[in-house]
């Protein structure tokens, strides 16, 4: 099988790494050729051992090529890529690729351009770097039907809300810390915001549950709002603070997807994830629950995941590969999700106000299971409360009500709990 | 694609039950039809909607229908398991298998008859249960060198040190426990003393590093010499205890294997593991540490794992199946694994106990690197020492001075740690 990539980055460095030395990995490597490399730039320095005659600046051609069988996509953003894609595919070419972005907009497109031509398009490395996730939904859970997916899916957020805990320090202390090791952009909105995790999610609901999702109708909140004082009540009543990317079926068949910073029960094993590391738990009927963890990105991660990839066509598994888009409904409202919260309410010194805030909430329906108060060192009583489950809406009418409240000052924060089962 | 079933217990009854209902799972199961059962007595009563036209005694005529592609053995044990699968290879049949027993002795055995005859076994269920730990090994880790394999496998063991834990309940407590929730056999030495450990890691070691083991070799020691005392020292030093089972290449690639109770640091996402969970954690090159979580046991995710082998074959994705075995080394002496290790010694009450065995280590070439000392309610003094990493022989003969030390009662127990990288 002959290859030719799109891109020579740090994915493609790496592939390319992997390409070109095969031994003691499997020997099906020896039946693939990595014969073009297509580069914005010839006269550029690389780190690899690729004979320049591989290296063209024409990508069209590469797409176009008869003699190529799989072309592996590791250049990034939409445009050229996806014009580039369609035609590979039109060319009856197998397509890899490690564009989350794409994936995420343009997926059902591709997958459909892909069945019509009778070739396999295949993108591991989108989700989770070097995790499986994606054969793992796609072939070993084939006889599961997914019920929930909920992953920490962005290295970035999990890195910083891991140094927040460990080290006390201050969100902003955290992001420039991400940004000196390199995690971070310098422009990290994608990631603190939640919009990378957002693309990931899409393309989960994709592949576990076969519906097509607009990034831009998953409710999403990033981690901007998390301060210490939150992270010290979650460690006080036993929980950690985590980005989720959440995808839940509900019993009608439709679907809940939102991205969110949630309060994590720390007997819960997506609690133990830290630093830069991802995880994908997931819950399956008949398989109970599942998770996979790993290294979200990097060159090898990645790399690993786009050789997979490549391996799988080579030993040509195609129907398996399809993706069933089935045509299903999203929930009507993904912020509709049922769930104990946890409150963080700042009022007032006056000695009723936690029994009226709980009073206040029973009254509108919103149990709470757990009060905490403390006079903060600015001499203001804060008050974390965890509630029952409840739906969200249910939810910001007692909030609602405790803001009127004369003494209240602010509600700080209001984040979702995962429980361990 | 018809399948013949051996065996219809609680594996079989599940497996039955997802080929029944394919309907919310992927369309390739409706490719799939199971039209003959083998089971031992024909009138017992079972609780599923088999019709019993499919069910019969005559094994045999299973394994040599020629209307059957495949044949799954669900029915365990050495015999007969082992004489049908061999003849329904011989018969042209694809073999899907869940008996960890059969593949770990005789593995190498029947995948040379089966790439002789050109099917496949697939055997994900052996491993790990619901966990896709095989097929992630021979295929989305394809494209890697795999450096180490660390697993928790085995439910009940992990369920007992749970609850020695949590509970704070000895050993003794702890396997009642256990056999009353049905976790642990009657005879639980299969189990506790690490036989179950050893035959799923000889079938890592198959599947991970293309190496024929015999588990006899397998250097292995049990959890019964767990104590309370060693859990409060874990504790103490930001430790938990579990029982894993190592593979891990040497620099000379030779292969290091043993199943041990090991002190794993807190920050590891092994320690995270509880109850009757099953993790797997890998480290390849180039896709880093990897680990995979999940339900090792029970009906739902064996079955889940015997489904996907079929679905596997059904897409035809035979030549990926094969598992290639090098002739490779096994590292001379399993037992010589250079590691950090706890010990623990009771002596009699004297100050300088603690400073004597420390300059006794160090002068074996052990430095400690952390010792803590306490006064116990019997009345003798106990010292917990984790040392720096030395190999276990070096450690033995540290250990044989100390024993000769005249206050030293007892070197209480003795175990390598899993530290976080």
């Amino acid at each position: 099988m002959k290859i030719g990539m799109l891109g020579l980055g740090t994915v493609g460095g790496g592939v390319a790494k992997i390409l070109e030395s095969p031994s003691g990995r499997t020997p099906l490597l020896f039946k693939v050729e990595l014969v073009q490399v297509g580069v914005r730039d010839l006269t550029k320095p690389r780190h690899n051992s690729l004979p320049p005659q591989k290296l063209t600046t024409h990508l069209e051609k590469i797409v176009t090529d008869a003699e190529i069988d799989i072309v592996v996509e590791v250049m990034g953003g939409l445009e050229p890529a996806r014009t580039l894609i369609l035609k590979a595919i039109e060319n009856g070419k197998h397509v890899v690729t490690a564009n989350k972005s794409l994936i995420a907009a343009y997926g059902s497109e591709i997958f459909a351009s892909a069945k019509d031509k009778g070739v396999c398009i295949a993108f591991e490395a989108a989700v989770g770097g070097g995790i499986p996730i994606i054969q793992c939904l796609k072939q070993s859970l084939g006889a599961n039907k997914i019920k929930q997916i909920t992953g920490i899916v962005n290295g970035t957020t999990n890195y910083i809300l891991s140094q927040m805990a460990q080290k006390g320090v201050s969100f902003d202390d955290a992001l420039q810390d991400a940004m000196q090791k390199g995690y971070a952009e310098a422009n990290p909105t994608a990631d603190v915001d939640g919009i990378d995790a957002t693309e990931k999610l899409a393309i989960l609901a994709l592949v576990g549950f076969g519906i097509k999702v607009d990034c831009q109708k998953i409710f999403k909140t990033g981690i901007r709002s998390i301060s210490q004082r939150d992270i010290a009540y979650a460690k006080a009543m036993n929980y950690t603070i985590k980005l989720l990317a959440n995808a839940r079926l509900n019993e009608d068949d439709s679907l809940q997807l939102n991205v969110q910073p949630h309060f994590v029960e720390n007997s819960h094993p997506l609690a133990a994830i830290n630093d830069v590391f991802n995880a994908i738990f997931l819950e399956g009927d008949p398989v109970g629950q599942l998770m996979l963890y790993g290294q979200g990105a990097g060159e090898g991660a990645t790399a690993s995941a786009v050789v997979s990839d490549i391996l799988n066509i080579v030993s040509s598994s195609a129907s398996w590969q399809n993706i069933h888009v089935k045509s299903s409904k999203l929930a009507s409202a993904s912020q509709e999700m049922e769930s104990n919260f946890y409150l963080r309410v700042v009022t007032e010194k006056i000695a009723t106000a936690a029994g009226a805030i709980a009073w206040s909430l029973g009254d509108f329906n919103v149990p709470p299971m757990s009060v905490q108060q403390q006079i903060t060192k600015e001499g203001v009583l804060e008050i974390a409360i965890i509630t029952e489950s409840v739906f969200r809406s249910t939810l910001d009418n007692a909030i609602g009500s405790i803001r009127g409240l004369p003494y209240v000052k602010e509600v700080a924060n209001v984040l979702p709990i995962l429980e361990a089962q």
